[in-house]
């Protein structure tokens, strides 16, 4: 890639690092602006963060979203959102986006999948129409998005898929990617390669090299948080990190709790997406500095104060934890807006609070005490409510 | 009531009449402000106006709304509030708000229903658990919810019961009303009766004269828009207004369609409240001058303009017709609030242009052009739709 066409694609400009870990900051430099890192990127899968506005996302100071090329091609189409003059415009979202290429949707979501080195066939999740997509048409599809941020097309293993099985994904992984990059023609959307390989450091090893060897905007980590141990997730992300180069973004997909950003940060991560902190806020657990609880529990039921005393969100500001309570319990449409919005403040501000102690060379004390006081949900809880949630596939919203 | 009292109570002073009906203008004045007449209350039964904040609501230009008294004792409970600080801080809704006394909830949602002179027992349509209402009681919890204007308790007979089921609970809604007026403590809320004789001339006659006798703050006009024609409700409507004091408000209760809307003016009607506009939202019918249309409609799947071109709601100034569509298609929550906006942005909008027809004397023409370009909803399939949502008791809305 020339120097002048470096220029023209999404740059990333690294600011500084931590002394005593991978942590570092920079900025994600877009059409639609520039992004401080380690930013987290709330999921608009269907051009809608579920329940709120683009000013509300705004209010909040949410700097990008994601959206994703799975669900827009299969509603509205992306014939429908060209015509309305791309993806920015059409959710009236003038800041920076990233699509997802649709891979993880269509090995998580959709149904009688055919993968074969040309492309992979499948089933909608919706009305079951028939769809093959090739490494080409998600470039195209993005294209037409016109984010500022798009993903090669990748396959995608289960967690406790075998070497054998995964390795086969991981190949077919690197010479979609490279037709991606083949096929891509606007230079002014950066292009990110999805690192696989499962749970194997060998295959991770592979996979690193092999899509560093190629050059793209930014590398992601994929495959992860599907199921496996905490520890195991975060072991592989610490592998792969080592084999990123130092000057592209960084990219943890689909995390998005308190801990799991913050030892994600600590291993070089730069930025995060994930429905959890969305999701959840939509069942009534809401995120506070000690841990996350539900605001249907009983002892908020006559609660005068806020949810969260000293929150400085829109919901803290202007109700109490019993009106919040009220709401949930009677299943009103405003309860799941106020909670997404004290959720997406909470992990705003946590982003906010991770940089600038990298800033000021703090992190490593700041990522103590948070974990300190912060008590994550029950690992064992949390694995069994994710498998189930991938067995259900009730993932609507992703 | 001495004149002190008078002043101190809940106000209505009258502006202008129309020279040619029975429309006029005037404001109601209360704690929480003036609120200028004829005004559309939207309907927050829960302490909400369902998917709306206080400040949207407040951004619309929405001067007042109503809360519903059963479903508060139901949830949270009256109890809860009180220790909140009362309804308008629960809420955080800082402008005047109208109780109903939840009389019509008991005799539409509740089940098991035991009516005597002395009270109403039934069962929570939520739990099943029993509770028997009074009149005294009713007052004793608007007075705690805190309201600036309260109803009586009445009993509401269905649109086709007999002359005879009719005037029994027309006698009994009497005495409660006078039962309900002794009871009254607090002197800074305005008690409005309710006349009932469902669709009976010569019972709603001796109901209006009966209660006007006592001396309310303000007329409600309850017990129709159940399923009878509309014609019905018009001459019963016109028939009670004449025998209603010049100098004190009249409500008409459960009308909310534009063209029931500008035929209620007409007649002398200065309140309405209704869930229809919020309603119909959640099911994607929005409100044009032309008439009622579905944003589901394939039609709107490739319109990059508004809905509503012209329109100055946030949805139409924001986002185009196909983004609202493709949230409706995809049962976004953020469609529902956006609908939900639009609509009740149409209805200030018109209840606006009332009061400005009737100021300058014009209320007759624009009532005429208005119902010459508004198609409304064909009136079979509205009593249709009527009949079976009070049929299947969904009455989640009021």
């Amino acid at each position: 890639m020339s120097g002048y066409l470096a220029s023209v694609v999404m740059d990333f400009r690294l600011i500084q690092t931590c002394p005593d870990s991978k942590a570092r900051t920079g900025e994600l430099i877009t059409r639609h602006g520039i992004v401080p890192t380690p930013v987290f990127l709330p999921v608009g899968s269907q051009a809608t963060v579920k329940t709120l506005t683009p000013e509300e996302l705004k209010g909040i100071g949410i700097p990008m979203v994601l959206a994703n090329t799975y669900h827009l091609y299969l509603r509205p189409g992306v014939g429908v959102i060209e015509r309305m003059g791309g993806l920015h415009k059409f959710m009236a979202w003038d800041r920076p986006i990233l699509t997802d290429s649709g891979g993880y949707q269509i090995f998580s979501l959709a149904a009688l999948r055919q993968v074969s080195d040309e492309g992979v066939l499948f089933r909608s999740h919706i009305d079951g129409s028939k769809h093959f997509i090739t490494p080409e048409l998600v470039i195209q599809l993005q294209e037409t998005l016109g984010a500022d941020i798009i993903m090669v097309l990748d396959e995608c293993p289960a967690y406790d898929d075998s070497l054998e099985k995964v390795q086969t994904a991981m190949v077919r992984t690197h010479r979609w990617a490279e037709r991606c990059q083949q096929a891509q023609r606007r230079r002014d959307q950066g292009l990110y390669a999805i690192v696989q390989g499962g749970i194997f450091p060998e295959l991770r090893h592979q996979s690193a090299k092999h899509l560093t060897s190629l050059g793209f905007a930014g590398y992601a980590i994929g495959g992860l948080s599907l199921g496996e141990p905490k520890e195991v997730t975060l072991d592989v992300v610490k592998e792969t990190v080592s084999l990123l180069p130092e000057t592209k973004p960084r990219y943890l997909m689909g995390v998005g709790s308190p801990e799991d950003l913050l030892e994600g940060v600590a291993r070089g991560i730069d930025m995060f997406d994930s429905a959890l902190p969305t999701r959840v806020a939509r069942n009534g657990a809401l995120f506070t500095w000690q841990g996350r609880h539900n605001i249907r529990n009983a002892v908020y039921s006559q609660m005068g104060q806020p949810f969260a005393p000293g929150c400085d969100c829109y919901t803290c500001r202007t109700f109490s934890a019993a009106y919040l309570h009220h709401l949930f319990i009677c299943d009103e449409l405003l309860g799941y807006r106020l909670a997404t919005i004290h959720n997406l403040n909470f992990i705003h501000s946590l982003m906010q609070k991770i940089r600038n102690a990298i800033l000021d060379g703090t992190f490593s004390s700041f990522k103590d005490s948070f974990l300190a006081s912060y008590r994550p949900t029950n690992e064992q809880a949390r694995l069994d409510q994710k498998r189930k949630w991938f067995k259900s596939r009730n993932l609507s919203n992703k």
